[in-house]
């Protein structure tokens, strides 16, 4: 894995991927799917998310204000909806789905080493949390794979059915 | 332009495409693209999104806490980045991109005929406006147009570089 410098994150949260999220307590990995997240600012990278307090990683990101937001291509695809069907409860995901955990430099919570991009984040406002589940992260250690080109990524439509990353098209923006 | 249940307003938003906002205020619309938004909630439906206050919409937003998203498809793309190219502060984007505005049922912002999706909103949460320009809408009445069949979004990379949907493959979650 490569250092992404963190001016370049939102272009890859800003096209809506579905994404993993790991953290990190008393020893224990977890992940989960997720694909309620946006940018909030470029610079340095701001992400606004939603982990349920459903989600048996919501107690982890809350205690620890840590985690990675590892972006995985299609070929992970069915893995991920796996991941999306059972809990932190009562499974260790990484062992069960053949994930690769590896120490992340800045947070408590691992890389994955399967996925094409890792974010390393830590949560800088929780004010939205006990209304909305909705974290405000900061964005501090960017990881690319440079092995993997072209990833495509998946965007889900709701139960099970996801768009996969088509065309690329290039028009003439004057936006970042 | 049909009724949608505000039940599945959650699919057309979570897969991350690039929509537009519109607002009006002192009889005037405008319309500006945005890519950073998020579902927040199922049922109401509640949307996380960023206006910058460099954006000539931020005021209209802020003040009549009323606007609509509109989901454009892969037709639209070249006029969706015209959109995001000029300002509403010396064009009026309604007539400069023949966009065809209709009056909304709930809100003052008009919605766009030409967009396969019309979502009227309310601003519910300003609590991380002053510090993120992050808006809590909640979408209180959901339009969807039944002849644009199969309507492909557009996923925005940065700099003018769109993913266009692709493949749609089905797995087999458990999730809504």
């Amino acid at each position: 894995m490569k250092d992404l410098a963190l001016s370049k994150v939102y272009q890859l949260l800003e096209p809506g991927p579905v994404v993993l999220l790991t953290t990190a307590r008393k020893g224990r990995a977890n992940v989960m799917a997720m694909s309620w997240q946006t940018m909030v600012e470029f610079t340095p990278p701001l992400v606004a998310c939603v982990v349920s307090n459903a989600d048996y990683s919501f107690a982890a990101l809350r205690a620890t204000k840590q985690c990675v937001i590892a972006i995985p291509s299609l070929e992970l695809a069915p893995k991920v909806v796996e991941i999306g069907n059972c809990s932190g409860l009562d499974t260790d995901k990484f062992a069960k789905f053949h994930l690769t955990p590896r120490p992340a430099e800045c947070v408590v919570a691992p890389l994955v080493v399967e996925c094409f991009a890792n974010l390393e984040c830590k949560v800088v406002d929780t004010r939205l949390v006990n209304k909305y589940n909705l974290f405000i992260l900061e964005v501090v250690k960017a990881w690319i794979d440079p092995a993997q080109k072209n990833p495509k990524t998946i965007h889900h439509h709701g139960f099970g059915r996801f768009a996969v990353d088509g065309e690329m098209i290039q028009l003439k923006s004057k936006m970042p």
